[in-house]
Parts: structure tokens; C-alpha cells; sequence
């Protein structure tokens, strides 16, 4: 790749954006000698600045990334010989090279659709109502939604009310892969557990946030979360310094700076958007969006410094993170309403 | 846990250690904004970095944490048929919560004996001679040594070199488990390439040396490494910001950092070695060393504030870190002379 | 279920069927002591015998169950990481409860479409084309077909090749699973070799051609077979008494049984499809057929003591057998026509 | 190997045996159509046949191999973060080519020592004292004992008892490998209850004792009769002719047979260990025994017509079947006699 990420204009991933001062800062300040793995004081800590969060008992455990966090997650839920009904799009089923397979020990993805990414009731329904061979087709044990959804969508808390619904009917597990779930949550202006929802689990993602490889894992269930712990540590994810990974989680939530910086990213996402206009594939509910541009527009644009991916439907995708200017914003937005 | 860490007499593991300034400062350098998971420029320098220090071209990729080195490096080498030969105190055997399983879907560990923790030939013989049975019995895939041990014992060259032909002979890989590869190599005062000796995969340690969480794994074989590069992924630890995990290694490596805070670890271990006298299960090799001690004998050194383990063998375990002070060192070194 | 099998209308399933008397006798004649597992002279024959039916060379295990056979060809083609190309309605995607993500550890089946749940050039290389995400995604190692299909259609040896030349372009295995490959082979009429094609290892269905419970499971490279036995002793399928699984395959293969059973079972359904005319999803190719029919005269049909499943896509499947009478199946033929 | 099978003096393995004719009576019965896999009236048959014969409810399922069936058991008991306490020289660790590595999903077997094969209370209390290391080690989640013993011993019911209640005491499950289990029983002269004891799953053999290739899997509680049924089918055991199964298992179970021929294998043994006298490495309680013999020894036996392993401990090893002809016994007592 002849890329240079030199230039300031990179809306290519939340992943290529800076960790934020005061997530060094909680990293430093964790620099003293503590107990190695998770024996540490702030690691401790998160059990109940999430509770606190969520207005509810909850058990966290930490990860350093969000494909170990979905997993692991998923691994409290679903049988060797069972399925996690998914978006076709998401992210476990396109993006973690078959993570699930290895984490599940085989057990399946079964797809659904929806639009935008966005698991509802009817898709979930179309694929339960497919699994028909007892005993020679794999049995749905959980379902996985994505806040916000590959398309930088948001679940409506009344959405997330009658899919958890669905699921308990069903005997299924909830599980929700939150890389973006502050944005998600600050798009809907709710509280964290009504952007949640009546999940099992929640992968609270951090990275994409500030901070630098941290996600919480959260469980409304101890025995779930007793049985992560066990899992995390044969995958290899238990660091030996896991205080550091629990400093940047604290530095995220403990004061709101979780929101603060999903609102920056959602903002300059909406700048772009309001340039865009009918070129958006949707309305964003996040900090991505995606834009129906040509090859020559797109050449156009990436003549003017702007780097972005190009999705596979066809459209260009631009990401914002916390540390997007809104000057720089500004100026793409402008870059294409003058295309 | 009553344990505090406010002392700095803490001798308990080198995973508790402090980072080293100089990987702060690498990881601070490393926040610009950079392509993700390991497309940046650091991790692409990590093979000619790393082909210097050993003189003949690898293949490297980092992971956050030594299990997940371990097992991804063996997953190379092994197929879920198959076994791994290693010594029975090891730490894929007794301390990754059966993570060798995981990794190489359900492949066994064989184990075998050996003083010191240390594998040698008639170990590694006398397992192969145990397997006798054809299709009905788990073959040997792969031999997996540690250096320096569990023991805090290195293995000399011309070791090495017995152990690579025997491996070579039976078709067997060779991995090495180099948690503590850097202070085994400062003991030694070899080359990299000769403390190493003709492994076919290395975890090359260095959390334990002053990073926060990143080991170094080293192929010899392109195709290996290719391999890797897979199970990590999808393992969930291909970081999306592995800018930062690369950082840390070539603050170690690029400069030798890594010879000289082993060396310092060691020197801090060779002072308490000459409290101990007589009482050592071993003359230390590494930075870490086990005492004889009785029970009252441990209350009163933790009375005076030092803290270790017990070990399972009956003595207390002292690990020294970079940042062990000599002062403190000295100061166990007279308590246990004084005992 | 109610249901009763004592009429000899049943069309349910060619697993309905008896065992042949020849098999039998086969069996019967296997029953002196001989080696344990398949250390016998039986199982040691079957090398020879269909090395000589396919003219090529090929190494031959035994296994109980076509489940068993297809996943252990497809664990010697596939990386746990991989995936393996296959329709959408493939019974290995559908009827196996997950039995390929157990054996393959957790790869994924890559879905294709095509008509009559045959693959083709075309559907595989959407597939293909669709994998875009480098390390983040699972890459297909293998393809898989199935002969007959499972709407009992054949690949004609031409489609074969043209899929078989697609597979080593891209590097990937070439697996058929051949539940009712007798019956595509005496449809098409052509050579055993030429109604597999290019295939690397090949499921040679017997059990629902007569025998009891043997499959035969053709390498066409003795280093997938070998593996294939290791793989085959650790899923618990090395039986004991391997010979009585033997028996049974070379009671149909070395006299040209298995041809002519399949053809007394594919010239019964051309006798029903005879009664079914247009209300046929596709003329018959072997031993199965599909019929547009609607509720009510699907009643009819089983007023009339015949036995038959609905199918997923609304229509009725008749599945004939070597040992279903023609008589029943002129019988079955013109009632669908009386409707 | 040069070894035929044409000789009568064949004492190598139960698995050489022939299949007892009222098996293949019952086999040839089974053979009218009926529906597939485990659908028929015989394998429905099952529960009811076990209960009376146990006296307390159980749930069986059938399996065509040992190794199936033992692997099945255990994974309804083990996660995969677990292990399974064992013999060193159980057939699940030393001839199952890692197949519970398989079956559970990498999950480790914990070895403990005993004499003659046999854990007790000591040595399943040593492996658990071991575990000394939290969630960096593999905890145990269940014990398998082996009724009788890789040496022939049987577990009297009192000694069942005792490891039962301290399975019970620390939260674990209880399998019996009983694939010897019939000549257990019939030395033990006890009821089919008592011989297995408080165990949650019993692999009850068959086919070393007259079967073809049959194995009855009981449990004793429903939920994880459940779990093995998905997991038979993922692993490609489920038959589709499964009644042929289900026959050969009622055939021996419903009017004693089993014991019967267990007892007449017992019998044969018992009659070369009063020619054997003190080379006996253990008094036989079942259908094997071993025997201290020279090479030189084994050599003139052979050089008789004698057949036979060398096992690893340096005997010879003898194993008797239903067939055994007792003046072949009686042959061989006299021949090791008069050496």
C-alpha cells in the first residue's frame, strides 16, 4: 500500500485515530508495581463503575480487542454444537477471519437479514423459522446485534425491548457488540441501559474511543462472566499487566469522557453528512457514513487528501473518530456538495 | 488478597514490574495516526529489525501476551492430531489453562522430565519411546523448550544444538518459549542467534523486560509465519492499533535495551543469590531464583517486608525485575543470609 | 410420530432401505477372527479394487457414516482458519448438525448458489470474488460438491472438469460428497473415473445403496489419506471390527453390484417421474424426485399408503431404493398422474 | 505384518472375536424398512430395556465405537476450559489418538496414578491437590474410571461408592468406560447396578462382548442424554441405519446374554491363569490377564500357534473372548505351564 497517513484528512477507521491524553494519562498513573493479571485495584474497580453505569449488577472483565471481547462473549452463550444468529454484514461474520468458529469450537453463524445491518424481529423469525431437521441442523442458542450497526445505525431502545423479547421466548442468549456503542448511545440521547437494552452480555468497546486496546465486557449474569474469565485466559487474553488495559476503561467511563468523545466523532459525522445529502446511503445515527460516489468522485476526493475505504456495496465509507477535526469535516463536506 | 504493593521490596513477579521510560516514550511517538492492525510502519519493520539482531532472515509478529505467542507459534507446527513434547512443570503445561488445546484444537502436551525444569535428549527420547502404538496413540508433532526455564535455568548452546538435531531427526518442530529469553541470553552472554540455537519459532519476551504487553514471535520459515498471521486474527489478537505493541518491541530491541534491563534483573538476582547460599535449589541463570525456606522462615522475611511466592516444589520464589533496586536486592540478600 | 413403515410404499428415504443379501453374505463371510480394526485383509483390498474402477491410484478408507467420510476428506483440504465453498443447500451446510465445524475445528462453509443445489463456475467464483478483506476474513481452502445433488441431479463430467480446473487455479480442494454417487454414475452412464472428475477425495456412498453402514472414502493422494486415518481414529470411527465395514464395500464394488442396484433405484423413479410429468422440479438424474403438489393431494397420496417427506421448498421428495418394487412405483406413478 | 488369523489360538484382542449368532439373528430381524437414524422402534427400545436392568431411569443412546461413546459421555461434563481426571494408562489417554482432546474441544486429561489401572480416592485426591494455580490451570470437571481395568481389575462396588461421593464432593462428573464392562460383572457377581456404581454416564461395551459394532451409552439424567444426542450427530456417529445398532445391543441386553458370554470369556481366562500361577502380573477378574514371560518365553509359544501382545510394561498380554474354546484356554495354561 502507497498510502501515507501523513495527511490530516483520514477518515479511514476509528482504529487509525490517537489515544487521548487522558487515557495516557490513567496509563501512566497505573505505572506503579500491582498485582499481575487481573488482581490489580482497577481492575477491581470495574465491576462497580459499571453497575454504577447501567443501573444494574453487573460483572466486567476486560480485553484488548473487540473480536476476543465478541467472543468470549459469545462463548458464555452458545454450545460447541449450536448457532448465533447474525446480521449477514456484521462484524463476526465478515471481519473476525472465523473467530467465532475457533471461540465456539464450530459452532455456526446463521444469517439473517435486515436493512442497514440492523437485526429486527422479522429477520431473526425468517432464520428460526428455516431451522426445521431436529436433530441434523444446527439449533440457534444466541442471538448477536451490533450498536451501532456496520452502517452506523442505532437500535432504538423499543427495538432492543422486542428483540430481547424475541430471544427470551425463544431460549436464546442476547448478545451485543458494542465496538461502537457509544456512539451509538450518543446519537440516541438515552441512557446506557436503554441504549443496551435486556442484553446477556455487552462488548463495550473503548478502542475505537480513545483508548488504545481496551474493551469491557460486561455481563448481566455472574456465571456467565465466571465462565469468560476461564475462556479469556486459555485464549491467551489474560495480560500479565492487565491494570493498564483496566486504566484506559476507568479513564473512558469513570467521568463521562466515553460520551463526550462518541459526540465529537458523531459530530463531525453529521458535518459530512449535511454535505453529502442525497448521495447517503442513510442518515447517520453514528460516526460513519457511507456515501454513493462514483470512481471518478472518489478519485477526486482522494486527490484532495481525503482517505477512505471503499465499502462493498458500492459506496465510499468515511469514519470519524474523537480526534477528527471539524475543520477537517467541514472541508470533506464541502469536497463532495462540490463534486 | 491482603497483599500490598506500596512495598518496593516485592520480589514476587516480574510481570508486576514498572514499564520502562524508554517504551513510554515509544508508544507516545507511535500516536500519530498510522494505518491499523498491522499495516503501520513499526510492525513492518519488526523482520529486518529482528534478522539483524539474529543474523538470519525471520518473519515476526507480535501478540499481547506470551500465551498467545506460545500456542500461535506452535499451531504452526502441530495438527489437532498430534502432540507436543515438553517438559511437565513448563508453563503451556501448568500455567495457560490449557490454552496449547485450544489453540491447537485439542492436541496433546507430552510430557517429560528433565532437571531444572530443562528438557534434554533422554527426556525427549524417552517420550518418543513411550509412543508405540500407531494410529491409536498420539503422535509427537513438535518439541517445546523454555529458556531460560521454569527454574530460571538456561540452556547453553551446544544443548541447543542436541536438542535441534533430535528434533530434526524425528521430523519434529522446535519451538521456544522465551518469556525470559533475554535474560537467559544476558546469563549466557552469547549471540541472540546462538542462546536461541536452531528453534524453528520463537517467543521472544518482553513484557517481562519493561514492555506492557508485547511479545515478539519469531519464524524462521515464511510459511509459518504466513500461518501465524491467520491464528492470530483469529484469535482475536491482531490489535487494531498494533502500531502500539510494535513500538513497544523496537524500544527494547532496536538498541539493546532488551540485554541490558535483563542484565540489570539478573545482576539483582545474582546479589540475592549470594545471601542464599547453600540454600538455593539452583545457582541462578536468570532473574529468577528458589530458596529453601520453612515456614517461619518465610513469615520472617514477610514480616520484613519482602514478597514472593511459595512454589510448589516446597521453596519460596524470587523474581527480579529492570527495575529491582540493588538496595533492595542486598537487603533480602542479608535477610535470608541473617535467617 | 404415527407413522408406519409396514407398507412397502415407502419413499421416504433410501436410509429406509434394507441391506442387500449379497452384503449380507459379504458380512456373514467376514466373520472368522481376523486383525482388529483395519488390519484385515479386507480392508487392506480396497486400494486395489477401486484404484482399479477409477484407473488412477487411489488410497481408500472406510468410515460408517457419509457425515464421517465427508468431513474427514474435507479436514485433510482445510486449515481450521479456511473455509470450504459449497451450496446453499448442500447437505453438508444443512443435514450435519455442524459436523464440518466440528471436524474442520471451526472452519466455515462458504455458500453458493445454483440451480438444483449444483454448483457451477459461476456460483463458485461469486463466492470467491466476495472475499475481499484480506486477514479479516475467512478465505475458502476447498470446494465442495455433491453427486448426486441434493436434488438428485448429476454433474455431467464436463461441468466437473470446468469446476475442477477452477479449484487448482485458486489452490483449492476438490471434495464430491457421493451419498448417491452410484446413482449419478449409472444415470449418466459414464465411467466411475469420469463421474468424479477432478476430484481430490471423493465420499463413495454405499449405505444407502444396500449396505448397512460403510461408506468408502477415496484419497487420490496418499497424503490426505494418511491423514484422513488419523483424523478418522481420533473422531472415534476406526471401528473395532473394521472388516464387517469392509465386507460391505467390496460386496458392492468388486462385481459391479453398486451399479446395478443403482440403477434398479433410478429406474424407479423414472417411472414415477413418468406419473409426475409437469408437476417435476427437474426430471429425474437418479434415484430421487420432487413433485409440485398441494396439500390436499399430498393427502391423497398418503390416504393411499404412500410415504413420502415435504421438502423445504414446498414440494413432496420421492426417494427410490434398490430395493423399492417397480410394481410400487408404477403404483405411485399413476396416482400422482390420477390426481 | 506376517501375523494370520487362521489359527483357533488367538488370545491378541476381544475386538478379533466373531459376532455371536444370535447378534446377527437379531440384525437379519431388524431388517425390514423402518425409519432412519435412531427413529426405529428398536433404538426406542432402549430406556426401557436399560432402566429395568439398572433399576433406576436412564437415557441411552448408541454408538459404534468405544471411543464414541467414552467421548460422548464426557462432553456432556467437561467444558472445554476443563479436565478429566484419569488413569496414566486408561484407554481414553494412551489409545483414543486424542480423542477426547477432540470431543472436548481441547480439554485435558488430568492423570493420576493407581494400581492395576484403577484410580482411587488417593489418587484422584492427589491430581486435585495439584491444582494450585486458579485460572492459570486446568480445573477438573469430571473423573472417568474403566470398568474393569486396562489390566483386567474391576472397581467393586464399595470402592465405586467412595469415588463417587468424592466426585459428588467436589462438584464433578462421574463416566465409566465400560467397555469391558460385562466381564466385570459377571467376575463380580453383583447387579448391573452396583458393578457401575453412583456414575452419571456408563459407556456400556458390546462389541468386545459378541457385538459387531455396538456400544450403549447410558446416562442417567435427561438433560445430558440430550446434549449427546447433538453432539453424536455433529460427530458423524448417528447411523442412518441405526436400527442394526440398536438390534445388536437388545440381542445381548434383553435376556442376559451379555453376562452369559462374559461370564464364558471370564472363564477361559481364568483357565490360563491356573497355568500361568505366579508369572500372573494380577489375579484376572475379568477376560484379560498378563503374564510375566522371557522373550525367549513368548518365542516357544508362538512358535505353539500362540497369539498375543507384548505389552508395555513387559508382559505378555492375554485376552479371552466369548469364543474362546476353552481347550484352547486350557491349551494355553498348559503351554506357559511346562515352559
Amino acid at each position: 500500500m502507497a498510502f501515507r497517513m501523513a495527511s490530516s484528512r483520514q477518515f479511514l477507521s476509528d482504529n487509525a485515530a490517537r489515544v487521548h491524553p487522558r487515557v495516557w494519562q490513567a496509563m501512566r498513573d497505573a505505572d506503579g508495581p500491582d498485582l499481575p493479571y487481573d488482581g490489580d485495584a482497577l481492575s477491581k474497580r470495574l465491576d462497580v463503575v459499571f453497575s454504577d453505569l447501567f443501573g444494574r449488577p453487573c460483572a466486567v472483565i476486560w480485553a484488548s480487542t473487540g473480536t476476543a471481547a465478541n467472543c468470549l462473549a459469545l462463548a458464555t452463550m452458545v454450545e460447541p454444537h449450536g448457532g448465533v444468529v447474525c446480521h449477514r454484514e456484521s462484524h463476526i461474520e465478515s471481519d473476525e477471519c472465523g473467530a467465532p468458529g475457533f471461540y465456539l469450537h464450530g459452532a455456526k453463524l446463521l444469517l439473517a437479514d435486515g436493512s442497514g445491518a440492523k437485526l429486527d424481529v422479522g429477520g431473526i423469525e425468517a432464520v428460526l423459522a428455516g431451522i426445521t431437521r431436529g436433530i441434523h441442523q444446527v439449533q440457534a442458542h444466541a442471538v448477536s446485534i451490533t450498536q451501532a450497526s456496520e452502517y452506523g445505525l442505532a437500535y432504538a431502545p423499543d427495538e432492543l425491548v422486542a428483540i430481547g423479547a424475541l430471544a427470551r421466548a425463544h431460549g436464546l442468549g442476547l448478545h451485543m457488540d458494542g465496538a461502537r456503542f457509544a456512539n451509538a448511545a450518543a446519537w440516541l440521547g438515552c441512557s446506557a441501559a436503554e441504549a443496551a437494552g435486556p442484553v446477556d452480555a455487552l462488548s463495550f468497546g473503548c478502542t475505537k474511543n480513545g483508548a488504545m486496546d481496551a474493551e469491557a465486557l460486561l455481563f448481566f449474569d455472574e456465571g456467565k462472566a465466571d465462565l469468560a474469565r476461564w475462556r479469556r485466559k486459555r485464549a491467551g487474553h489474560l495480560h500479565s499487566k492487565g491494570r493498564f488495559v483496566a486504566a484506559q476503561i476507568l479513564a473512558l467511563v469513570e467521568h463521562g469522557l466515553w460520551l463526550e468523545l462518541a459526540g465529537q466523532a458523531n459530530a463531525a459525522a453529521a458535518e459530512i453528512a449535511g454535505g453529502a445529502g442525497g448521495r447517503l446511503l442513510f442518515a447517520p445515527q453514528s460516526n460513519e457514513l457511507f456515501v454513493r460516489l462514483t470512481p471518478a468522485e472518489r478519485a477526486t476526493l482522494r486527490g484532495q487528501g481525503f482517505a477512505f475505504y471503499d465499502w462493498d456495496d458500492g459506496t465510499a465509507r468515511f469514519v470519524c473518530s474523537w480526534d477528527t477535526r471539524q475543520e477537517d469535516a467541514l472541508a470533506l463536506a464541502r469536497a463532495i456538495a462540490a463534486i
